[in-house]
């Protein structure tokens, strides 16, 4: 089943309740713009494409929930909607990309009453969803046309299906090479604090039959220097007009270890998640989580430092462009001077 | 109390049993050679200098508790009870230095007799415990000039007091730097997959009531790279003739963060961790530990990942030289090139 999805039914959200696996398997039903908004803040659902759409389904819903029948009126209840799911999480720019694209669809009907309203959000949340698959499916395909037959990867945190509508993006590079044939090995980052990868990696991994082993996200610089990795594959949350990449927390010292011993590192991510109106990375807000991530290893209140210890858990880093081999988008591969090909991908990627 | 320490009485080797540290404090008792080994593999006691010294007394207690009045009867049992003690944990090289001392100075009195040299090895084992506080205090002292008042340091695994018979290497600059009234604010990396960090390290932060924070190994290069952090300290489990560093896994990436960001790394350590019959961090053996390491946080039986998941967990990790700034020692403080001045060290703490 698709991570996230519209149940016309309900109406409601239905979800992959991703803080539970791999241990539980529960789809979350969410009927109010408020409880997608919490979803997304609390991480039930996490990964830039997903909370994007995820973002654009709490807006539907907001809308096919109001009663009123002034347009003005539904106007500002979507607006105070957006508000609420722009404001939970702030790095990834999908999630204001995404309402962006909504609310510009529907203003465009305001002439045209309230259910013309309701019916395009609906319609064009289901729309994004939709085509994140098939954006990530091409992705995968530009993608997988650099792994070679025998490849040992690093990937870090969970790009799959779980942080998409499905397929994945750095994850669906490595799924569609595992489907072309070729045989990969992939060291799986556990990825502090959250234990993504260890979690929600291997889960996904080992469901599509692809080798791997979890290694603490400390031990990828052995590995890199010994010489047994190809590449190196991470998603993004933000990347800025200059190519500087906001991504999980650890990328950073992750891309320096590739750097340092020559070992490609390609970033996967659609063109929605670039931000051109940031020229760097020093510009992307970074996210601080709650120290019970880092003090509780499971959240579980059974903290593995000194009572009344303190900590700061940045939920995301910054990736010089410099650092970055190449960025594979729905477009095709890009490489430097990123500042050019980047606005071009996102140009290219325009619906004509 | 020390870390490490010889009770007469016994006798026997009484230490802190550092697996459950911080929430409780005991101490172990131990009245064999092999029991010795057997904390010293499953890290009951660790740290290279706390290793070393336990080796030392874990051999002595192998003296003592000999019946035989036959000096070559004695020297099979001290040799294969070396043996055990020296194959507990390969990367340290301090433990394999501690027990070559100790023969060395028993083989000087086999024409003395089995009393000559029981005596011997448990007074060569108390004063290398001994000296190894003087050496900290030492280290300690040439470290903390580097130390600004005011400053953020980074600290990697535990190089307390924990880590050695008493004051620490890394931690012992920290300590000597704040008891000479410099505020210091120390932000604590974890240290996956063992917790030395948020358990050990902020444990004795605490303590000695200097200022920290927590945070996941890969939030290191978000620090560095927004200009917060001075300094960044770590011991070593080993260093190479060329000054390249074993030490515990995600200092490499660790480094690579620092020098990316122009901030220096310092690197603390007795001379005895220097093994100049090694040329470069190539030649040193790395240790893997079990996959439960990674794949139970707390090793308590409850796996993060999938059920039948894999896991590959190094220890170690090799630091090129390139990115130390300089080696604290107890002989001073040491710069590049390093192949000469970590010769010159060693030369200058061998007792005249």
């Amino acid at each position: 089943m698709r991570t996230v999805r519209w149940d016309p039914d309900g109406p409601a959200v239905l979800m992959i309740d991703q803080r539970l696996l791999p241990a539980d398997f529960q789809i979350l039903t969410l009927t109010t713009a408020a409880e997608v908004a919490q979803a997304i803040q609390d991480m039930a659902v996490r990964g830039a494409p997903a909370i994007g759409v995820s973002a654009a389904f709490g807006l539907a819903l907001a809308a096919v929930n109001s009663r009123t029948r002034e347009v003005e009126s539904l106007w500002q209840e979507l607006e105070t909607a957006s508000s609420i799911l722009r404001a939970a999480r702030p790095t990834a720019v999908n999630l204001s990309w995404a309402l962006d694209r909504l609310l510009q669809a529907a203003f465009e009907l305001k002439g045209k009453g309230t259910e013309a309203i309701r019916e395009c959000l609906v319609v064009e949340a289901q729309r994004m969803a939709d085509e994140d698959v098939r954006i990530n499916r091409r992705m995968a395909e530009h993608g997988a046309a650099l792994i070679q037959d025998g490849a040992t990867l690093i990937h870090h945190c969970n790009t799959g299906a779980l942080a998409t509508v499905d397929h994945g993006t750095a994850l669906g590079v490595i799924r569609t090479a595992h489907e072309q044939g070729k045989r990969i090995h992939v060291l799986v980052d556990e990825t502090r604090p959250r234990l993504q990868g260890a979690r929600l990696t291997a889960w996904e991994l080992a469901q599509y039959g692809i080798p791997h082993e979890v290694i603490c996200d400390n031990a990828a610089g052995h590995f890199l220097s010994r010489g047994v990795v190809d590449a190196v594959l991470v998603g993004a949350d933000r990347v800025a007009a200059n190519g500087d990449v906001a991504n999980k927390i650890g990328t950073y010292m992750l891309a320096l270890a590739a750097s340092d011993n020559q070992v490609p590192l390609y970033c996967v991510l659609p063109t929605s998640t670039i931000d051109l109106t940031l020229p760097s990375g020093e510009e992307i807000p970074i996210e601080f989580r709650e120290a019970a991530e880092v003090l509780e290893l499971q959240r579980d209140g059974k903290p593995i430092a000194p009572a009344g210890c303190q900590a700061r858990n940045p939920a995301f880093d910054i990736t010089p462009h410099r650092l970055v081999t190449a960025f594979v988008t729905e477009v095709g591969v890009l490489h430097p001077p990123y500042d050019v090909h980047l606005q071009r991908a996102v140009q290219e990627a325009q619906p004509k």
